[in-house]
């Protein structure tokens, strides 16, 4: 498989490794709580505090949004979008829950590959089957 | 080319026909001024008042912003995040502007095809070459 | 809109014009009939006879085939898939007509923006219908 | 990370766990050398004998194929493209090599999720470097 990179099988590296993973790792910001049947949102962000490079040659090209093996979205970025300097991009999902979330991010690197996010559970109020227990 | 509709060419048809129309057109939602190289929000709803359905036969498969003949990005939906009920979906793009925009939203549904929001124009403060005037 | 170019747009302007525009050009290459419900194969160029380039600041994001107004699929291109020398990219596109089919390729430069093939037409024997006449 | 499923996950199941991992398993058809700098082909086919449903409601929605963690391309299929019936689905990939290859095909089916296929090596004859060995 294409190798799926986090920034843990970096964190035991040099100052170096480190900042390496750390400006490619994708980040979910989100509130940990939300309505079943309501829209919520999610941003991602690349970057856990150091900015990316946005250059022709090594940019991120696409985001993805998976709640366990479920592809919620995919944000296909244009590198022109987000100037020449290193960014922190941010990605917005906006979608309806049905059911509590573990949600991941995935997000590609034309020069480094794959990388995902930690995981994020969300819990959803009144999902499906909640009132049975 | 493939066509590509858009509220205007329906708006003097009959209820049923503006109804349709209605509930397939992108609405662009932002604010008419922003900074240069400060991160810029575009909310895009699809429909204007009239929600489209969202089943596995009919719904939403992507939804791009474009600057003029530029494309900012494209949202990949995916069916199942937006439940099984007539939804406005909104999708939500964050880019960097560098000079004013002229903003269309193209949104693909795979039974009626491709449509058009109106253009919106976004005065970018601060943009490139301005300090010449 | 976007908008949308075509070779006829620069079919009477100078040398350079014609060659920047030959370059950008989506070229389709079909048979002129099929069979319903067979895979058929099309392969879209970009490029009448000109090479366009493909480096870091300037190159084909993505291709289109669209049966009027019916999407048939996206083919996404990674730069780096194609090399760093100018280029004809081909995109081969496989899918199972039911009905005789009217053409157009959308292929998308980062730099000059969203260009679309002339249509071709293919007929297709055993259409949905065809029994009738 | 969302699960990314195989064959071989399954190979030791019933018959019908064996026929389930069968029709959702992406199988790559390629030369096993080609020359470097030249368009290569990659046919990426689901399902290794058993046809996978095309439903709106259960269908396969986009095909990558990979060089190890770089991602050559990315086919979006639309599903009413081919048609209503169980079918092998085939994406053709058309690229420029220029260094050996270890591919790998992933697949997203809406219900049930990511897949991979086997990994194929393809030497490429010329690849940058050879001459040093």
């Amino acid at each position: 498989m294409p190798r799926l990179f986090s920034y843990d099988h970096f964190a035991g590296g040099s100052e170096s490794v480190r900042a390496f993973a750390n400006k490619h790792s994708p980040v979910i910001i989100c509130d940990t709580e939300t309505q079943r049947n309501k829209p919520f949102n999610v941003k991602v962000r690349i970057g856990k505090t150091v900015k990316h490079p946005n250059s022709p040659e090594h940019h991120y090209q696409y985001i993805q949004l998976w709640n366990l093996e479920t592809l919620i979205a995919t944000i296909k970025l244009e590198r022109a979008s987000f100037g020449d300097l290193p960014i922190h991009i941010e990605a917005n999902f906006t979608f309806v829950p049905k059911v509590s979330l573990r949600l991941r991010a995935l997000a590609y690197c034309n020069k480094h590959g794959l990388w995902q996010s930690e995981e994020v559970f969300v819990k959803v109020i009144g999902e499906e089957g909640e009132e049975l227990h």
